[in-house]
């Protein structure tokens, strides 16, 4: 049977093509969107991050946002968002659970040890642009949840691996996970 | 005993003058807020209008925003916004109860009929830079609660008595309510 494809495959191999190219069409341009969204209904992943959950709520990539963005995170006990930075500004409104917020500083060659704070449910926080930072959960069983506003989208991240690399040799990852699919990468990052 | 006033009264005054005043001032500069806030012992209040309640979670006035502000706004049953346009762009996330969105159009002289969206809780929806809206709770008995996205902070917002009122008769309100305690009105609107 090896190289026998029927006329009947083929249309069907064609078809699934393109209701795949004309559904992620709609996921990305924002473009068949409904004004009104349930947001259950958004495109949820955890992007190979296990214990991780991510919603683009309102998108650049995703619905032609150019000055906010807006998501909904979700990390299980004992995960983390990576240290990073960014130029934009970024508000946090924890929805569900408890967890640490580091803030390292911007002003000096690397971010130094980290101040810590307590992030707790109805609470709210903003990152200062540029100061290197990390989400946690830290507790042993409850997820935590958070809205994530930012501004200037879609965002450019610079990852260190821990707080004591220099500013200069913290890594950019652009575009990031949740814009990959739909991102096309210009010249002029 | 009128036009006599001891020295332990005037002390009194004094002291509670610099109280308000060192308050007001933490309130509106943001420089005395805690990085990581309680939403809830943020000052909410209603600004006169009956059966709404406003907090600022992040703010340009109260907490030197520059790019985004969030806000958590509540209305009882039969409460609404005025019809109003921005030029920043808006994102609602729809917490609790349920309502209307009503969105007119900027393309034309006037908003004319505007479009009806039925919005519910976990619901969201975004507002196209410029087009005329306004945001009702038409249920009887439930609060509708939103959390608002904006961006390019503070808010310049033009009020329309009603739907066929041309564009360039829409009425400047600058500060808004909950910045005018704290701004000051600059030459360059």
């Amino acid at each position: 049977m090896s190289g026998v494809v029927d006329r009947g495959s083929l249309r069907f191999v064609f078809l699934l093509v393109a209701v795949i190219a004309a559904d992620a069409s709609a996921h990305c341009s924002g473009s068949g969107s409904p004004l009104v969204r349930n947001i259950s209904d958004i495109p949820q992943s955890n992007f190979g991050r296990g214990g991780f959950a991510h919603t683009t709520i309102a998108g650049a990539v995703s619905h032609g946002m150019k000055e906010v963005e807006v998501w909904l995170q979700t990390f299980s006990p004992g995960t983390h968002t990576p240290i990073h930075r960014h130029s934009c500004e970024e508000v946090f409104v924890v929805l569900k659970g408890k967890g640490t917020l580091l803030l390292g500083s911007s002003s000096f060659k690397y971010p130094g040890t980290p101040q810590k704070f307590h992030i707790y449910a109805n609470s709210t926080f903003s990152i200062p642009v540029n100061d290197p930072h990390q989400v946690l959960n830290a507790d042993e069983t409850e997820d935590l949840q958070l809205l994530v506003v930012i501004s200037r989208p879609p965002v450019k991240v610079f990852i260190y691996e821990e707080w004591n690399m220099p500013h200069t040799a913290a890594k950019l990852k652009f575009p990031y996970y949740w814009d990959e699919e739909c991102f096309h990468v210009k010249d002029e990052l």
